[in-house]
């Protein structure tokens, strides 16, 4: 989606440093949508002032969501996480991409009743929002496919063995598995083949570890988009099913939101084709003053870091 | 690539019950090769007659070559397989695109000194193969690496530690793996972002077994090229570099040769980028008859089945 948001033509407005300007910004807003990664923190290094610009807003009566594509993880692994980088949060406060494909699935997809389990690819984060949501699954940590495929494997799939192609299964889900195997990978494109729907947490290529790069939940689908040669319902961000379940949740006022992000392509770009009321961008990431300036894809507002909200207090 | 072969635009000669026609297309070839799954034999079922013509070119002094995408048998191998199908066969008219890798590895690529081992995902074929050229290589069915990923891992791949990211490897050759783990991709990911060069043995996505798809070699490879935006050289059909490899073992003269496949699309395609004097379509397979009549890409001749040739003989 090569789509350009009207707002995203216009010069954003530089707000570290202009008191008067942020309080005009704060003002316009209810709910700030927060990416996680390069806006509070960078890996495990949560930034300085991180914990009391997230007071400051929540002070000020604004609601806080953190917005995070990790499939991996539930909201209560995910506020762990939180905890262990010193941010205060709850669970409510918190939207993974593993919560959004259970909402998903149990509230905007009307699956026939004999069609209701989901296969899933992926770690305990998936399983555990899917039980919250009361969607039967198969698949997942089950070490049953943590296996090498057996020459009898590929009579049973072809012969649709039910022991093996359960003829329950309406969804494929696929998101980062860190066990992902040939078994897996041949049972979901038998699954699709016979009719399931396709769905994705999140298309991320890569996952950021260590400093560098690895392989991220898009790159679990890459073969089954390669085989099926369709691609998958992605409901991480930029997808609007995300924020189309993120308002579900939260009932928000769209026009009162704000999105902030480190990313023009992904975060911002999420935002805008949300129609919210605005975004804002932060230099502390993967994005430069010249993509949130110059670039295809523009913010309304952009900082140098967020903790320069901080300004409003003295 | 769409580009079209002036001879893909000809309507092409039905040949079957037109021993004329037969005799003088066979008199202008002194070689054929053969696609293999679809022409000579289907699944475990080899065709009848299919020996038989086998004999008819030989004993009409034509060499006879196999060339198979099949990156999991070596070429001793895939003789057995042709031996258990009943076809009779040596060794050194058998093509696969491991033994192709292994050629433009060892015989094209200019490797520096320091950079010439492999890191292989794939299974035995692709390791015989590379052992017969003396080619040195590490992964493949090395068990050291089936096995899961560990946190410490991601801080050595990030640190470049040499005990796991070997500083000789220049090459990642990517082919059908059955043991396929995220281990293996994030090694050859950070192998390529390192300066190696990203080959696959072939990329068709899907492998036919039991009378369906399962994942093929280019699903391997799939994760790869979404994460590095880049496309790896392939070696298999219809890639120019397997007809190179093919050229520079058996020295024959392109105009003299004829490329013998089911799919208009790979084999046929393959014959006609590659210059060869001819090539044979045969309704045994995926293509149709309106495929290679009306297709974008149409062989010089096409049979209901490679056996019609045996009319010569009556």
């Amino acid at each position: 989606m090569a789509q350009t948001h009207p707002a995203s033509t216009t010069t954003p407005l530089y707000l570290t440093g202009n008191k008067a300007g942020l309080r005009e910004f704060l003002d316009k807003f209810d709910v700030f949508l927060f990416d996680c990664d390069g806006v509070l923190w960078s890996g495990d290094h949560c930034f300085p002032g991180t914990v009391e610009t997230l007071e400051l807003l929540r002070k000020n009566g604004k609601q806080v969501v953190f917005v995070t594509n990790n499939s991996t993880k539930s909201r209560a692994d995910y506020r762990k996480k939180l905890e262990g980088l010193g941010i205060p949060s709850n669970v409510e406060e918190i939207f993974s991409s593993s919560y959004s494909s259970s909402i998903y699935i149990s509230r905007i997809l009307q699956l026939p009743s004999n069609k209701r389990k989901v296969y899933v690819i992926g770690e305990s984060g998936i399983e555990q929002e899917l039980r919250t949501e009361n969607v039967p699954f198969i698949g997942g940590t089950d070490p049953a496919y943590r296996r090498d495929v057996e020459p009898e494997d590929y009579k049973r799939i072809a012969a649709g063995d039910p022991t093996l192609l359960d003829p329950e299964v309406g969804v494929v889900l696929v998101g980062l598995d860190f066990h992902l195997n040939y078994l897996k990978l041949a049972l979901a494109y038998h699954y699709v083949k016979r009719g399931a729907i396709f769905l994705a947490t999140n298309i991320d290529s890569t996952l950021p570890n260590s400093g560098t790069l690895f392989p991220g939940a898009g790159s679990m689908s890459a073969p089954l988009i390669m085989m099926l040669g369709q691609d998958p319902v992605a409901l991480g961000k930029p997808s609007q099913a995300m924020m189309d379940a993120i308002e579900g949740k939260f009932k928000f006022d769209r026009s009162r939101a704000c999105m902030v992000g480190d990313r023009a392509n992904t975060d911002i770009r999420f935002g805008l084709e949300g129609n919210l009321g605005g975004t804002l961008g932060v230099l502390t990431g993967v994005s430069s003053k010249e993509d949130f300036v110059d670039g295809p894809v523009r913010p309304l507002a952009y900082l140098d870091k967020l903790s320069d909200l901080l300004a409003l207090e003295q």
